[in-house]
């Protein structure tokens, strides 16, 4: 349920307003190198605060309580918690018995019966930050081990939509959106939104560049299918295609198969339609993955709900001030659960050593 | 790896040219009525020799070996197989040493070294009949249980693309396409594809009806994210969304959020743009998912590719009549990875008893 | 439920007058070099009608239905199979509603509501053919990968407990009750019970030679712990112990603990009392396990019991001729077991590749 | 690895000289009361310090994190921790190098590479604080969901061996050595243990009263399978054995075999050899587990050991006072890890519910 992962597993913790969040991550390679500092830059990268996010002072800490000794991974789980600080859970109060449109509010409620209705708890973006820095793990190992870099971007912010192709990573980190390209138009948009009391969803695209062949199993834990559940299960994704994805269902045989060519005795396909996956396994093309996300749900517009003591329609003004766009920040968490199946399929597959050096 | 599931497990075996192909089905509740005939309705679904399909004989018989008596399961595992028949390996040996653009050739010999080069082996879309078998035993868990209802169609054939709504399941089995609407299109897209040595792609919608809220598991088991791989693990499948999907990443939140109402005591959502889940868990309107297909990769037409031998370049030409599109036939199977997904959460939750009756 | 093994795994399936009992072994190493010939030999070795047992003519002929290709394993799920002949269920029909004393038929009942009165069902010992079957293939992977070899005899038929120390294989198969000593005293008890109409158990002592260190992962999944689970499943086992086991709880730590000794550069025990395990991982001695076995439950004497229809107690007499003792045909199941978990840990630790060759 | 159970789940994290030790708690029903104040209580019953034992002052104080709200669970992950204070890692530094006879010091360093050399790390009998923790968890939900109630005491210290039956809960309270009987000659065994620099093993039983009938899934998931993984995996544990175990062995069926009879309209046994469980399933009677605990490894006196600088031989001795005898501490670790097994097996088999009340 809250544990991803067979053989490099992650298991996540936390409500949003309760006293910390984190996870354990089991079966990493022991001899890995790895520091908080590493994890926390990381982490750095989700957090709110930004010129374009909300000016929430979130101060995440990364804190390694187990399994790194001498700066080194042991072989043991790796625990990793970030204490939730500033949590001023008031303004929720009014929020209690009327479920916010777009979130999960009332599912928790009717399957767990007695839920936190502080914040969003287990089903806020706050969450996301085991996801962040167990992939900071898994990044690391992947790079030791393999030589494999994860890059993402943001692909589409609202209708604003990169043409770019990813060959530099600096640019993505120069602009504040973390976009190929248009990023201005990108930061306008997010700017009307909040203008608007509105919010805008997105696409991120990531790759993993240098992968070796031979990760994935079929026939169901295809490397597409575990990336697509990864990916999948984050906060307000409902999309995810591999490759050229949903372009590809328009396209000839002829026109979509990607034609293989022998380089340097390596046999490669010319073009990636495929996105690095063939029949659920790498075939050392990059991997290249997106995901569509919903807007934000939290908007400053009134709208309609149910107050669930009396079950009559209520209007509700969600207070506070809120991220307008999280397409930006979702990058890290992308790349992370990228690298999260990336680093289970390559213990599964023998191609990374279960001690490292 | 050739497994699915938590509780409600699948376990898949099989080659395309071997003996047979099927699954066990472990844990279904006991005291379910299920018999051959019903599971063989599903299968006849799924093969191939329809009209506008390859003209191949199969001849898939489904064999109950375990896990029901006297008509109904008893808890044990259920092992459903199908022998292969009139299997014709010889025009494979033309291909051992030069993968077919697009196919899972190349992979599966560099991950396994020593390979079946018949038929596709377990890259084969025959290794789909152990989804469907399984997919039948979990309709009728979902029905007999919860009164689930699962229902697929052909959203889109190539780009034909349908703009129907799902509300009448009659018309979809009228026509040879599975189609809600413009099937004479979509069939004269695919003659024309098979006419040129050509194929095509598409896209396959499926719903659940009826699901009650509360099924999936935040954070990393949400029902949306075992979807996901569920569908994912399909071959020739490169993309899936739930809901509106895609098209959301280009919506505002005021416009993407589906507003709840009051309806005979339940809360429901108007409309259905998050397609049944929130925060991973379903809310009680309807499961709406997509997949999309690429287009088949064995095509009439020469293609480039490379001599694993000399590590040069060869032209190949795939022989014999293949399917030019899988949408219509992937319909059934789109249906049963939902199917499995749903009976698993279903046990998971304790929506569906041990037990029936 | 019904799998065991996390990489190295196994899923059952078959009741004891169904149509067949088999198994999918999946995980696998591709490019191991096994026959049906290799796992029939083993499966003699556990079929009943040998002079001590009972003379049903069992006739079980293992099929491979997949995962091996012109000998060799391919990296698919292996599936083998046995069909059910001669099956005689007529006598179980008296037995339907007058639960056999130490046998499972009521708790099935209780469990399942809907059971296959017949034979035991799924909880009959028919079940092991499967566990024997995938045990073959688990030794010679461990054989051919790590040269290790799994060696198991009869410890102690009822009260003839042997005090020999396993050095010589061949004297274990030259006797019929396959034991190192005591053999014919053995036998003589065995004859005796069943002149009495009575059943003896024992215990089976299992070994594997040649195991690397390193195998096992703290803290729960420890070599000990999964061997423990593998043996404590088979049917009629009640008792696992590891090394000295039991008879270590009465030593002082002055006496139990193995002493290092440095040998030709490797580090070992001088004695082994702890059983090539410390702290759940294998240290390169031999692994040593033993199983206690209660009597077969199935006895020629009236026995007390319920008569489910009426709540009332009844005499049962249960017909046909039973094994009077089972333990020496427990031997390759346990050997199986022991080989099937160390497969899956040499595979999870990385020592086993998952490509041999 | 460091996760064990299938619905109701514990992953374990912590080094014995590291920051912290705890486990993460997932899928434990909601809406159950629990505090930390009944979880300490669980864990004071482990704690060195008592009169018998160690005189290190260990204060562990136990914090749950996340997963309860206002007193209750709330269906998320329970993040139960207690932080490392008080240690004193110097005296390990004489040891890094000299694998201490008996502990897994040896195998960590073979298997990891790179390990923590201080006070056993991972493999120290300080991971069993997490076990008990989730322990507590598991007791309360079995208790308020089932009515099960598990009672463990020491039923052998070295070789004082009780004969006692399991009647009165205060008698084994009303001792420091928790036995039912000859508790003053096992307190007698111990000092003399200490006084001679030794340590003594022992024998700890626990059980399970008013288990409803039918926890268990066969084959490989039997209830009596997963109760000897869970015991084995205890530090020092080398044998498991359900009902009469062992001794089982050396009966007859007909003296072996438990009477069925009808009571109040339930069908149970007259006697209770098998422990509770019948095919795997648990029958209604109590669940009855002993487990065999080696001798203390660390001792007073000298012993012989290699230098792995040189490989030489080298002598040793232990620093510091050790624990002459854990086997009293251990009960409520054997008690813990049967409430694991049951809380699982409750949740699988749909007994409990995945919410309360």
């Amino acid at each position: 349920m809250n544990t991803i992962g067979k053989l490099f597993s992650v298991t996540s913790f936390g409500e949003s307003h309760g006293r910390a969040v984190g996870c354990i991550v089991d079966g990493c390679s022991s001899n890995l190198a790895i520091s908080e500092a590493e994890i926390q830059k990381e982490l750095d990268k989700r957090k709110p605060g930004q010129e374009l996010s909300t000016p929430r002072g979130e101060k995440d800490k990364v804190e390694i309580l187990s399994g790194v000794f001498e700066g080194k991974t042991i072989g043991t789980p790796i625990m990793l918690m970030v204490e939730n600080k500033d949590v001023d859970s008031s303004k929720y109060e009014a929020l209690k018995d009327t479920p916010r449109p777009g979130h999960a509010d009332l599912v928790y409620r009717e399957k767990y019966k007695h839920v936190d209705w502080r914040g969003g708890s287990r089903a806020s973006a706050r969450e996301t930050v085991a996801r962040v820095a167990s992939g900071a793990v898994a990044k690391k190992l992947l790079k030791d081990a393999l030589g494999i870099k994860i890059i993402g971007y943001s692909r589409a912010i609202g209708n604003v939509i990169s043409e770019g192709v990813l060959t530099d990573e600096k640019t993505i980190e120069s602009n504040p959106v973390r976009a190929l390209d248009k990023a201005k138009e990108m930061e306008s948009a997010i700017k009307e939104a909040r203008e608007a009391g509105d919010s805008l969803g997105g696409i991120v695209e990531v790759q993993a560049l240098n992968v070796p062949p031979g990760l994935g199993e079929p026939v169901f834990d295809k490397l597409s299918a575990d990336i697509a559940k990864a990916l999948m299960s984050i906060p307000a994704v409902k999309g995810v295609e591999i490759g050229d994805g949903f372009s590809l269902a328009g396209l000839k045989g002829s026109e979509a198969n990607d034609i293989f060519e022998s380089k340097n005795g390596k046999v490669l396909t010319k073009t990636n339609r495929a996105g690095g996956i063939h029949g659920g396994i790498s075939n050392g093309m990059p991997i290249v993955a997106r995901i569509a996300m919903k807007p934000v749900a939290s908007i400053g517009r009134e709208q309609q709900t149910v107050d669930l003591k009396t079950y009559k329609a209520k209007k509700i003004k969600i207070e506070g001030r809120h991220d307008p766009c999280v397409v930006p920040r979702a990058v890290p968490i992308a790349e992370s659960m990228l690298a999260l199946v990336l680093a289970d399929h390559g213990l599964i597959s023998g191609k990374i050593p279960r001690v490292l050096g």
